[in-house]
């Protein structure tokens, strides 16, 4: 049995977790990422952490190496560039550093980085649902809207190796203001942030009687959304109709650039089901040039929610 | 020295061009595409065209194939499928109608066939700029506007064959009535036909004194707009800015897709030179998510206009 380790960095967890060739974790470690200001300790934590799980099957097997998923992680230069969650400024050298930590405790471990829609998608490919599908698109819906692109069985990391932002897109350039400095990304109304900031908007603009006008305004999440929603929260299912026209632009949009069979929505806002996905697929056909029309398929993630990036990120090592 | 056969199938021409391997269009043929209501007599008249072109090198070469651009063309099944700008209605069996005819006659020739945009691309990378350019995107500024993309040196057909639809990427859902049917493609705004809609409105809702003015409103051409922006006239500078700025949305969101590192402009409009080229420029660099400002070049193709489509066509052999 061949095993390879996957890292999911994120602005508050990094997971590191050993898999298995059949996609099955068999054992995971965890670290706060906001538990560390100094990046130099942070990689030495990460550092025991790998090596813990590798002295687990040192003895019988190979280890293919480690693959790591990070906000703005670079799959050219094998670093984390400027990403804004994490507590860590400017550059990383991730890949350098770790191989180098690695290997003067005597493991010979390839490190290989992308960033965390682009393992998503990688994931799926290897451990998911898109073992026979050439084309296709992953979309993440976080606290922000990632993805990652394939074309012809390759993923697509373009010429700077960052390619696939479709939650950067613009649908409206005089639309909402996003973190990134402009306006109208398709993030800022298709995330866990974005449909929050819709169903504000709604509330503040109608007197209906929404249950969710039980909640102070200020603490209102997706999850409410969702639970109003399933109550038949007639504003509630507005707010779906409107993100998913939102996020049907965006996708549509990227579509015609690369024409995918499959559409793979992952992460939170996607457990959001029929909700979502119904008037997701309505309007991407509406915004689809005829001859891709009928053509794509929206579908839940094949990867277990729980273990999906780590998954995608041992998966690089494939 | 080897030899293939280009060609450029548009609405009003068809070219069939003999092309060297140096890319130099030794002989060419035409046809009026319009002068044809019956397929059948169209692609016979294909046929002798081209056997006339191959008995010129019979002698002394090998003709590599026959490579075809045209609206609507699809890779991937050797067809045009429902070409609004042709006289032909349906799906035309191009590469296997013609195969046969040409082999009747003893020319077992391999026919391909694509888009025109598509083919332009291909042309670049064989004849033109892009001989060591990875990652692009050639857009064509015609009567509409088409686009080919290039991943990793591949162009990009996914799953339909009809990938790279740049000029039907929608920038605004609310905006202009496209041919397509649905609103707001950036081809509305960023072909020779939509910078003429843009002037007439520009005219309209003013009262300056451009010299456009002289001309009969519904005779204004592209290159009428580009006449007055030479003598600095303020409402066709102004016409050229806001076309360049949706076209530079169109080309941003496409960017943060593929990640290209040379866009090239090719085709009628991307004659107007700076006046288009300065201000889309600056607009991309705007538009761009921030990962992606100052890592992508706009060019204009490296193909010489004349012969730019034959060229591309016959790229395809190769």
């Amino acid at each position: 049995m061949d095993y390879s380790i996957g890292i999911d960095i994120g602005g508050t967890n990094t997971v590191i977790g050993l898999v298995d060739e059949k996609g099955n974790v068999v054992a995971k470690e965890k670290l706060k990422t906001r538990d560390f200001t100094i990046v130099d300790e942070y990689l030495q934590a990460i550092t025991a952490k790998i090596e813990l799980l590798a002295d687990r099957v040192k003895e019988e097997n190979l280890i293919l190496g480690v693959g790591i998923g990070a906000p703005n992680g670079n799959y050219y230069h094998g670093t984390i560039e400027y990403a804004p969650n994490l507590p860590f400024n400017g550059i990383i050298e991730l890949k350098e550093i770790l191989e180098v930590l690695l290997l003067k405790d005597g493991y010979n471990l390839k490190v290989t980085v992308t960033n965390d829609a682009n393992a998503a998608a990688i994931g799926e490919m290897i451990y998911g649902k898109a073992k026979d599908v050439k084309n296709f698109i992953m979309i993440t819906l976080g606290t922000g809207v990632g993805s990652g692109i394939v074309v012809n069985g390759k993923l697509v990391y373009g010429h700077t190796g960052f390619a696939g932002e479709v939650g950067h897109t613009i649908i409206d350039p005089d639309g909402r203001q996003c973190n990134c400095g402009r306006k109208g990304c398709v993030e800022r109304y298709a995330s866990a942030t974005g449909i929050v900031i819709t169903i504000k908007e709604m509330l503040d603009n109608s007197s209906d009687n929404s249950v969710l006008r039980n909640i102070d305004r200020d603490k209102i999440t997706s999850k409410d959304i969702y639970d109003a929603a399933v109550k038949g929260d007639k504003t509630a299912l507005e707010c779906f109709d409107y993100t998913a026209k939102q996020l049907a632009l965006g996708i549509a949009n990227a579509a015609e650039i690369t024409s995918p069979e499959k559409v793979y929505l992952f992460g939170g806002l996607s457990k959001s089901g029929d909700f979502l996905l119904k008037p997701l697929k309505k309007y991407m056909e509406e915004f689809l040039f005829s001859i891709f029309q009928n053509t794509i398929d929206i579908e839940l993630s094949g990867l277990k929610e729980e273990d999906a990036a780590v998954l995608g990120a041992a998966a690089l090592c494939y």
